[in-house]
């Protein structure tokens, strides 16, 4: 039986002021997954890994995924999908949307491209909605693109890839569970009109930053006075993250998607291992426990393992 | 006695979706005005043009920026200005920034210039504050810059040229008034954190498109879910102009500044042209009286006409 086997990496989508638009791959941490066609109906999923994801398709990210797909196959029966998850789900970088990027691009292999990168968003947002009830792209998009990537539009899909300068990436993930959702309902409807304002002027300054490679400019722009104020309250020690990383000399960072993983970016690599051992320190203090990742912009997205 | 001689040209603050953020300059109507030392103390203003504006310097915008400058300046007694306008007040093509730019750029080159942009930037926003209430960078910076500018911040500034591609302006001017200060207190003062995230997609979008060189993206992005809905019921003819705009070719456009004037960019003269025609067929039809600019977007902001 033909399969294939594909690495999905994790993501770091809102990026600060980006709320719901922004988001940019990792080359670490990354899930591996496999799917092969399969003569029973449906999708059926194995896990390999101990995170106890579920295993009827309709309730897994990958399967839901994989099931819009063959919504719009008519000669395929079904997948196969095997699991084998690095990622730690709710940790707040893209965990769901690795599983469902990555299923979407493997089977996309198995039936020789037949589907554009737009498609395939399409089919990995059904994945999202099981994850966290909203359809999202800022996590699948850079999973699927690589690199930094901004979501216009959702509704028409209209992507563009950033194409941003060597950055380096510390995560930090204290181990308290946020839920997507609780972390969506303490938001506001309605926002000032003048911090509005100050936010577009940081996500268009960003924006400019990334794309003239101006780093003092890209961390001029990381500040969010919309989001973080309200949602870094879920998040211990968060306060004291940001501004030792800062004085460390990190560009600028904040909460990663709806957290509670926190992440900083960076000139260099010196600087961004500096950045990890003053995260170390404050949760050490704290007495909370965590893992790090020090790791740098992916630029290709989700990419083949083997294929047989 | 010495003098100096400038052109300042109007510029379009907005932008469509950079409220408050955005601004670029124009190659027409441009101001030309002349400033030489005085030794009576103060500003003194003497008027060319048939605007009747305020002479006395505090409620002169040109006036109030100089003034804002020799309060920094110990040696100088006083300032004479000459004012040559063709820039009509309150058609929101930034006529007071252009007063206000051009004065205190004309007096900097008689004082060897010694002062920086960011300074010029800062005492021409008293002139804003004289024409409008409040003191915006919008109109200022790029009138000063030339080109396209992004005001990221006020406080502190934080001024950045975007390297926009070659682009075509057209601007009319319907002969009606709309105060600054009126478009400005019609507008909410909370907005739906949906609709914000949709404009910081869209206004991401345009910088995104502008230093990309990508027309159909600028055109996409050119959308505006907050200020045009309610500020362009006080603009007649203009749903129509902006429909008929677009489908005479145009990349998209709407309120300029806080309006009457409404402006579209086109990727080239000739579809600058035929959106002009548009706009005067949609007038004409109205029976509002109207001027209409065929141009192209600045690059140098205000430039010394003649130093004697």
């Amino acid at each position: 039986m033909k399969e294939v086997t594909v690495l999905s990496p994790a993501t770091v989508a809102n990026v600060v002021c980006g709320f719901d638009i922004l988001g940019f791959a990792l080359n670490d941490p990354i899930d591996e997954l496999t799917v092969s066609l399969s003569d029973t109906p449906g999708v059926t999923i194995i896990n390999k890994d101990d995170y106890h994801l579920p295993t009827k398709a309709e309730d897994n990210v990958s399967g839901a995924a994989l099931l819009a797909m063959l919504d719009e196959l008519k000669e395929i029966t079904g997948f196969e999908l095997v699991s084998n998850k690095n990622i730690k789900p709710g940790s707040g970088i893209g965990s769901s949307a690795a599983s469902a990027a990555g299923a979407v691009i493997a089977a996309n292999h198995l039936l020789g491209n037949r589907f554009s990168r737009e498609d395939l968003v399409r089919f990995a947002m059904f994945g999202e909605k099981v994850a966290s009830g909203v359809k999202h792209a800022d996590n699948i998009a850079p999973a699927i693109y690589g690199g930094v990537t901004l979501i216009r539009s959702i509704f028409p899909l209209d992507i563009v890839s950033l194409d941003a300068p060597e950055l380096h990436v510390t995560v930090v993930h204290p181990q308290i569970e946020v839920r997507t959702s609780d972390a969506r309902q303490i938001l506001k409807q309605r926002v000032l009109l003048k911090d509005a304002i100050k936010q577009w002027g940081n996500i268009a300054g960003l924006v400019a930053g990334l794309l003239k490679h101006d780093y003092d400019l890209i961390g001029r722009s990381l500040e969010d006075v919309i989001i973080e104020p309200v949602r870094s309250i879920l998040i211990p020690g968060f306060d004291e993250v940001k501004l030792k990383c800062r004085e460390a000399g990190a560009l600028g960072g904040g909460i990663s998607g709806s957290g509670p993983s926190i992440f900083m970016l960076s000139r260099n690599g010196e600087s961004a291992v500096q950045v990890e051992s003053v995260m170390k320190e404050v949760y050490n203090k704290i007495g909370l426990a965590y893992h790090t990742h020090v790791t740098t912009i992916n630029m290709e997205g989700v990419k083949l393992k083997a294929s047989y």
